[in-house]
């Protein structure tokens, strides 16, 4: 199969949204903006063995490529609507293909993203990027930057357990919950778009708690204090973990593909699903307390080049 | 230097143009579609060793992924605007960011292409992935299908200069002119900007014009004739390789970067650079003359997963 006939073959759907004039198959593809709206661009790249065990799933890395582009999206709280793929394969067995393609469209069908265009060439290391485009409210996207003094801090879901997952996948232990967490990350773009317009600054935890925090602390100039036991743990991370694992997974783990952002507390009171951690300081640390005491957070997150 | 510092120094240049309102720095993009124009969008990935020798340098590396994409970009008669960028480094010092960028940016100004977006990791395959979203009168884009019966087929430029270029590479051979063709393709902007509301169908030739034009007759489901003795080659090509080299680094050597589109004669004889080389034909067929008797061509061009 060349790449031609593999392109077709699998990421061809003949069905297009109304506003990809021209999809997969030309030099570009050829689509049609909202008008009245910002547009929003997004790109991430996964890498065989950097970021996902060799050994993963082709469904989970195809879920997840999208997943990890559509959290970027929902911390600028847009609305997505294309994507385009680049895939660097050293398999070009059609039951690869097959699985990986079930994966990236599970996760763009659960937000009706078009994929409209990509390229595929082949290497030693799979390396799959994917760029998403979406669109929000005329001079509403969520930054960094923005943040009041004052503003109540929050986050999504619970933290900490895409790190335990990824930990009980290296030890080869079962966490269904847990692995599911690292290698099938919820995009938080419902959440996302209800904030347009309430939160003053956003980010997604995708380098840990603490790192990204410290980012969106940063644009905005200022600092904040969190309380370490407010931040939300789930179940399974808490029983499968003693105290200081859970501490470090959820501040410095990364892979939440969590939201953290702040907004006064009244205008977001409606909008569940949220943990309010912290409150923005005029201060510019960001401090960590335990039982009131100040904590030492490595709050280095996960990094390329360290 | 890590990620965060390596991406303000090097790729956060603080000017942007007025259609960027955030850039380099946060979740996505914010960005300004222009109304009443179609968008287009292109990503091209190059991997060391497989699209250029691993010892190319750092600024060929950056002004070649911007050349291969803007030549998509093109194809289709589209005007570029922003770009992002997907870097896949295995080294990171300062020398070998500044030169990349040095070339990224000078292939990308020379068309005023803001960068706005990427993604910075590290492995050991050197990859990198440019995607250019660019713009298009309504319903104007240039697309492979739309030819007719008839139609003049014309390129642009000289034929099979970067095949020998990279030739001469392999083989340590010097050739400024041949060996720059490879490294640093022209994207044809301009012409393909002047072929809006002319041209029925184009195609950029990165995998030999062979095959390319293969696809962009497939797509219009029509077929052609085109006489050899009329592609456009270079006198450094004549002068440093025999006849049949040139002719296969001309029909299946890939990486030229030109454009091949049909358009009737009369409505593209102002248009300068362009060679016109054969006839769209009824019957489905590609064929090859070279005075007056048909000749057999490979015309797989350059493909991944063959």
């Amino acid at each position: 199969m060349n790449e031609f006939e593999l392109i077709g073959r699998y990421f061809d759907r003949k069905q297009k949204p109304a506003d990809v004039k021209v999809g997969v198959g030309d030099d570009g593809a050829v689509l049609v903006p909202e008008t009245d709206r910002d547009q929003v661009q997004v790109i991430d790249t996964l890498i065989a063995g950097v970021h996902f065990p060799v050994e993963t799933k082709p469904a989970d890395i195809g879920y997840r490529v999208v997943a990890v582009n559509l959290s970027d999206i929902a911390a600028m709280g847009a609305r997505p609507r294309w994507m385009t793929l680049a895939l660097t394969l050293n398999d070009n067995s059609e039951q690869w293909l097959q699985s990986f393609t079930n994966g990236l469209f599970e996760a763009a069908d659960e937000h009706n993203v078009a994929l409209v265009g990509g390229d595929t060439t082949r290497a030693a290391q799979v390396t799959v990027t994917v760029t998403i485009t979406g669109d929000v409210e005329r001079n509403a996207a969520l930054l960094r930057s923005g943040a009041n003094v004052g503003d109540t801090i929050y986050v999504t879901g619970t933290l900490g357990d895409a790190a335990a997952g990824l930990d009980c996948l290296r030890r080869h232990q079962a966490d269904a919950f847990l692995v599911s967490r690292f290698l099938r990350p919820t995009a938080r773009i419902e959440t996302g778009r209800a904030l347009v317009g309430k939160a003053h600054a956003a980010i997604d935890i995708s380098d840990g708690l603490a790192g990204d925090l410290k980012k969106l602390l940063s644009a905005s100039g200022l600092g904040a204090c969190v309380e370490i036991e407010r931040l939300p743990l789930s179940t399974p991370l808490q029983q499968r973990f003693d105290a200081q694992h859970q501490m470090r997974f959820a501040l410095t783990g990364g892979d939440d593909y969590e939201l953290c952002f702040t907004a006064a507390a009244d205008t977001v009171a409606a909008i569940s699903g949220i943990t309010a951690i912290g409150t923005v300081t005029e201060s510019p640390q960001l401090t960590f307390t335990l039982g009131g005491d100040v904590v030492d957070i490595d709050d280095s997150g996960y990094r390329h080049f360290a």
